[in-house]
């Protein structure tokens, strides 16, 4: 009875199609007083872990909510439909790994159920748009009050499909971690967590070769300068102060970096 | 006096300028409990069609609505602005064919009525932004419940500016159709509904030299491969499996593809 | 007590990453009940004048809101947070200009305070997300109905920091201005006031050597013409009836613009 008064979005859709609205209306029919908050629909086409990694940054700071997440390469085929219950809220969308980052920084899975209550699909359900017919309105019905439960038998946790962990490792003055995302700015986000550079000294060097001074704010170096530092989200980061780090380091999301302690010479 | 509770809003405008927010703010100060989706502000400058399109796809899926269109290469000459009422909704925009496929998505035209109440308008109208000073207060004022004949004077629907159909020829074992969009994904959608796939058979031919297989989803053709289905819109489309079917056939809306079967050598 | 029902925001975060939506929930877990209006996320990175020249020309046509504005190169240094009071509605952002022109759009300044209410603070402050962290939660508490005087210590308008005004001169059969903007259809925005175009005729050169005439409407002038207009935000503005002028024109915001009456051969 209770639901939610918020459901977020997260898609691969792009704004240049109608895509992202015909989601919008569908949910506004079903639960018209629900407002949503769109995360972003600029996921690059079928990147999950893209997706998957936004919504888990993004989620702790929205109000508690119904979140959809629709990066969904292998719609029509077999793969199963989700709601996954956190204690922060609840997830829905494909069970190909985009939830689960979310769910852990919602607090972790509390169950899973699969999406299959033929009674939520949007008529004839389409074999390549389950954003409209199955996921937005699922998530509707679940803002207006029904229970996960209600959407389909309960499946364990354990069989759900994962990405791969990032890679991290941390040693004794060096970092070494993939690159999760690259932002509007050019700042370069790692998988390690910021505390990660409390055994590290204030003058680094990337990938052997760059140096960079660690710091909080980006007017501690000099323009142009290399900056590491923990970001908003709790990872660490790579900035250029004026600059875009991402263009010195030449780097893409999947790339490893490694952080040293520069040896004074 | 009934009113609705939604404004949908499509446009040419982007989203890099203030153009969308200052409609946005005329509607709220008008009526400040409708709520506006926002269909696309990414239809290319001018190009009426395609707003058409993505409105006329999106429409009825969206909560009953004032659909206002403004891609109005027209602004500020003696186009009419028109009011024109379906059984699903009212559609608001200038008389230049943007509003007419979407008039027949919501179940045809009703009845058509010039936009000419002063009373209206927002304070001194600009020559070039009658979005803002034209369209958007008068969505506003339908949206509170004023009736379409509040507008202005009823006008015959047989003198609305409208545009060419697309191209659409279904043989004996071929289509003949004109692209009408092409969406995020790369997929090419034709201006042919997907009934008229029911007469070829699995195997077909794209433009002549490319084979591409009938099937429901993208994952029943294998990597690379093109797949011929109904889309989400109803209507027959090229999809790439893992790729872009616009990149493979290298075609663009307005350009006529023919499908044919294939003949078993 | 009374507060406002709508918070503007204008940003360079772009679409792309998660921060415009955590920006909303927080603003959402703050003040529910508040709706938001997105000026545009697409000020260019760091771009101070263009995010403060695009919310001053959309400002006077939204509901009386808190407007936040985030263009905020110096986040984390010593620059002051602000909440600037205006007769037409409140302004949150950094010390760096970005509000000044809303301001003067806005009825002008009132009164200033520096953003010190450290119980406003969204938690562990970050050191580089202030539009998360301190702008939009002061944004939603003074929407809830806090006074401007809570946010911290009234200071002196002369203090603040501004942008250099942009050039305008305006002679006997000329005028020079510089570039504000450039919008989506590449119409080219001057710093001139229409009223400025009072003293001019209706044949113009542009730059010394392009032909232009002094109109209203972009037909009035043939395709691929220039036409001199006061444009929707009462500037003088140069566009081309089915063209780009920012292509003819060669120029971007910053140059500056001669235009000179033509003297008939």
């Amino acid at each position: 009875m209770a639901g939610y008064g918020w459901i977020s979005f997260t898609t691969d859709y792009g704004t240049f199609d109608g895509f992202v609205a015909a989601c919008h209306g569908t949910i506004a029919r079903i639960a018209p007083d629900v407002r949503v908050i769109d995360v972003t629909h600029h996921v690059p086409p079928a990147d999950v872990a893209r997706g998957a990694a936004v919504l888990a940054q993004t989620a702790p700071y929205l109000p508690v909510s119904v979140h959809v997440v629709v990066v969904d390469p292998g719609v029509g085929t077999s793969r199963r439909g989700l709601v996954v219950a956190t204690p922060g809220g609840l997830l829905v969308g494909p069970d190909n790994g985009a939830l689960i980052w979310a769910a852990e920084a919602l607090g972790g899975i509390d169950a899973v159920y699969e999406l299959s209550n033929k009674d939520w699909l949007l008529g004839d359900v389409s074999r390549t748009f389950h954003g409209r017919d199955v996921f937005a309105p699922a998530a509707a019905h679940l803002a207006l009050g029904a229970t996960p439960a209600d959407a389909g038998p309960e499946i364990d946790p354990e069989t759900l499909v994962r990405l791969p962990d990032p890679v991290v490792t941390v040693g004794d003055g060096w970092i070494e971690a993939e690159v999760i995302t690259v932002d509007r700015f050019g700042n370069v986000q790692l998988a390690a967590g910021g505390d990660a550079l409390a055994g590290l000294g204030p003058d680094l060097v990337v990938n052997g070769n760059v140096r960079a001074r660690r710091g909080a704010t980006f007017a501690e170096v000099g323009p142009g300068e290399l900056l590491v530092y923990e970001d908003s989200a709790g990872h660490v980061a790579i900035a250029v102060n004026n600059g875009r780090a991402v263009v010195v380091l030449s780097v893409r999301p999947g790339d490893t970096i490694r952080l040293t302690e520069r040896v004074q010479p």
